[in-house]
């Protein structure tokens, strides 16, 4: 099990160790590996759990007969698929309070989300927060990379329910009131916004890079190569090879951008990139919505891994991003659930989905981005992408144990065909909505089971998560600066709202 | 409230009989009613039912104060949505046991389904169609247009759980072993067969047609134009005036059909049904994949309604059908999720948000397909697609109580905001998955009740469909006819699967 093309069916004993006392085997489940180079599935499987760590996977028979009379608890899974925990590689869940405020219009940050956006305070965000991350968890996502201002608040949730993350603060020099510039207007930049900003992401880095035992990361945030000056893109760089760090960051993800980077440098955003040295293994970029053929196959020949957000693209934009593309290149790359003002929800069943069939549409062919690769592009190749490839993504020995536990009883997921071929993963990815995620363990314990949060209170988060959002929509009514028209306020005019 | 195009927020009394007891109140909801040309919704809203009738629809100080103190049960919907059940338009139940055998390839049929079909039973049919039912059920919907072989028997699925049917007979006139035929070839016609099909269709129209106080009704259903005779297509044509009925068809549903009919009469499919008669508002045009713009506007001028499934044309064509240019030339349209073995699933949730998202792919538009149209396409247009626009589709006095409460507590419908916009409808569509359902109702009883099915052991059914699946699964296995290589066989090789 410690090579990434070997077949798990294929080898009699995964169990390096089996003089350990595990604290839990699973056993007479479908364990959905992510090993290999197809999805590991072992039939009649097991895993061991010791920890937080995976100490066995093979076949009940085998895992019982290593380890069965010396595990604290053993749970039998029959009618169950474990599988990795789901990994949401672009998440911003400071945004989750204003959910479905942002759709089916042109300008969605301008007329959709920014009227929201001025009246929001830091706690609502953390509150909101919250709600999506329980949103998420609910939906199989054990590891959720966030990308949001005011990150040193939003990851003490994560602390909180017990999900891993990987976070970064988005590290700007423009000022809060930017939504209400013209568009086509040159951003200003404000050095000490700037500044505050990188402070705010170095003390994340330095505070909880690898706390709780590791299961919170960090990484260095520059909202996209429009939103702040050279000079701070420069230092951003050298401190990304100072801390050894990777770069969560939005690239070509808009016309907007384009349109700034290009009046400011004469390029667009990935020639531009390439010239300062952004181009490489520690970024990570984001949506390429507007990226060419040609700039696409740049981005992945330069070892920098893409994060496609299919559901947010798809409903703000209009577009299939590139990713079939940028895989066919070389690239590595991974799904995203991005924002829920447009999305609008924060869920990676929704985003396997969306990628594999907006793909098949975008190439006029449906046997294009076969489920397996979707579900790849959420597992261990969304680990491998965001340099976690070591830790999660697969069912692994030495691995976290980062587990969901699918009820195959769920009508969405019935019935179980294994011969003469399987139906388990199309199901998963084209039928499964989250909802059949029964149990989620993130470094061996659970965080939801039995479909309740265990480390949280979600009706109490959920009830103060409405009473920030009815404050807020108080606030953004009465604002005098409320545009006369927005194309959603022309709707609820209409009574289409 | 008996004008289409009313507002019933303007409607101060919706309220024609308030000496009436009705049998049950909801009040406290935000009750959406599909009435009027947005989506009719009102905030502070009751629905007063009696038998299986709406008795009424209001603010719920209106309701309390013309009904408290007669009705038998008062329901309390705070922080839920009431709304109307939604109508799945097109749908195979038959097909339901064989859930993903069929996608990412091309030639789904003949290499994903028809493998498995020759040894599905009419038995593991209806068990399947049972579950296929408790599905779409679980997700909302509560009227389905079951187009499928064996009606007779799979209708009875609908009278035992108790939710609405709109059902029609596959009448064709091909054999059995049709997918062992090389793709290119002309289907054979029998016209034994297609007396025999024809007949079930007759028998299930004078036997069940109105059945069920109203609640099951009957069509007829011609599999295509390109799967029987001239002479039958006539014949049907003639008793869809005999007995006035409307005609569920697929049509241009793929480059097979439009070939086999090129071959046969040298027109493609739509020209060809002009000729014979059959562009008129009798017709519910399924798919029309492979119409082109002209074909598509002319089957729109003809009254006939188009059906659209974007879940499995997604997955088994690749292809966005043409809805949009479809309602733009005047049709009128609903939405479908035809078959499981290649969407793979039947929830009307993820066909409203697919086809919405596909079409803004489509035109590279944000702003085109609001979610509100979306909505629309599954309760009141396709009320009025299918022909039951006086019965169903919005929550209209004297229409029957078909009817949803939506948890709006869920995370992904949270929070809720209701001014300056609403964000209800945007995230019922592009958030929601189906289990934010929290109750059923049809014709004025609960068919499913906080997440429970009331009238069907949901266990019961799904373990006999497994076991009924492991058989086929079996026989499709020993089959010496099983060919050696398909794009799935090939998969499962991998390991893919």
């Amino acid at each position: 099990m410690t090579n990434d093309n070997q077949n798990p069916n294929s080898n009699p004993n995964p169990n390096p160790n089996p003089n350990q006392n595990p604290n839990l085997i699973i056993i007479n489940a479908y364990v959905l590996t992510m090993e290999g180079k197809g999805v590991g599935m072992i039939e009649d499987g097991a895993v061991a759990i010791k920890g937080n760590k995976i100490e066995a996977v093979g076949p009940t028979k085998q895992i019982l007969a290593d380890y069965s009379s010396k595990a604290d608890e053993v749970i039998d899974a029959t009618n169950k698929l474990i599988m990795p925990g789901l990994i949401d590689s672009h998440i911003h869940t400071g945004l989750g309070i204003l959910r479905g405020v942002a759709q089916d219009m042109h300008n969605w940050m301008q007329d959709g989300l920014w009227p929201f956006m001025k009246h929001v305070t830091p706690e609502d965000s953390k509150k909101g927060s919250m709600m999506n991350i329980i949103e998420g968890i609910k939906a199989g996502t054990t590891t959720f990379c966030d990308y949001d201002s005011n990150m040193n608040q939003l990851v003490q949730n994560y602390v909180a329910v017990g999900a891993r993350a990987r976070v970064a603060e988005l590290i700007n020099e423009i000022p809060d009131d930017i939504g209400d510039l013209p568009v086509g207007e040159l951003y200003p930049f404000h050095p000490e916004i700037g500044n505050r900003k990188l402070q705010n992401n170095l003390e994340l880095l330095k505070k909880w890079n690898g706390a709780e035992n590791g299961r919170i990361t960090s990484m260095l945030g520059p909202h996209g190569p429009d939103m702040m000056s050279l000079e701070l893109l420069q230092e951003i760089k050298e401190l990304a090879t100072k801390y050894d760090t990777r770069l969560h960051m939005h690239v070509a993800q808009g016309d907007r951008e384009i349109d700034q980077v290009f009046k400011r440098y004469g390029k667009r955003s990935i020639a531009f990139l390439d010239e300062i040295g952004y181009l490489n293994e520690r970024l990570l970029a984001v949506h390429l919505t507007e990226a060419t053929k040609e700039e696409t196959e740049q981005v992945a020949r330069s070892g920098a891994a893409m994060i496609n957000c299919s559901g947010s693209i798809g409903i703000i934009d209009g577009i299939v991003p590139p990713i079939l593309e940028f895989i066919e290149a070389g690239g590595t790359a991974a799904l995203g659930s991005d924002q829920a003002p447009g999305n609008n929800c924060n869920n990676m069943f929704n985003e396997m989905k969306f990628v594999a069939i907006l793909n098949k549409v975008k190439r006029k062919d449906p046997s294009v981005f076969p489920a397996d690769q979707a579900l790849r592009l959420a597992t261990i190749d969304a680990a491998k992408a965001v340099g976690l490839e070591h830790e999660v993504g697969s069912i692994r020995v030495g691995k976290k144990a980062d587990l969901l536990f699918i009820n195959l009883e769920e009508p969405s997921m019935s019935p179980v065909i294994t011969k003469p071929v399987r139906n388990i993963v199309p199901n998963l990815v084209y039928s499964a909505r989250g909802n059949e995620v029964e149990s989620v363990m993130v470094d061996g314990k659970f965080i939801m089971k039995d479909r309740q949060m265990v480390t949280v209170d979600e009706k109490q988060v959920i009830r103060e998560v409405q009473q920030a959002a009815t404050a807020i929509s108080e606030k953004v009514a009465a604002d005098p600066k409320l545009p006369a028209s927005t194309p959603l306020l022309a709707k609820m005019e209409l009574g289409e709202l």
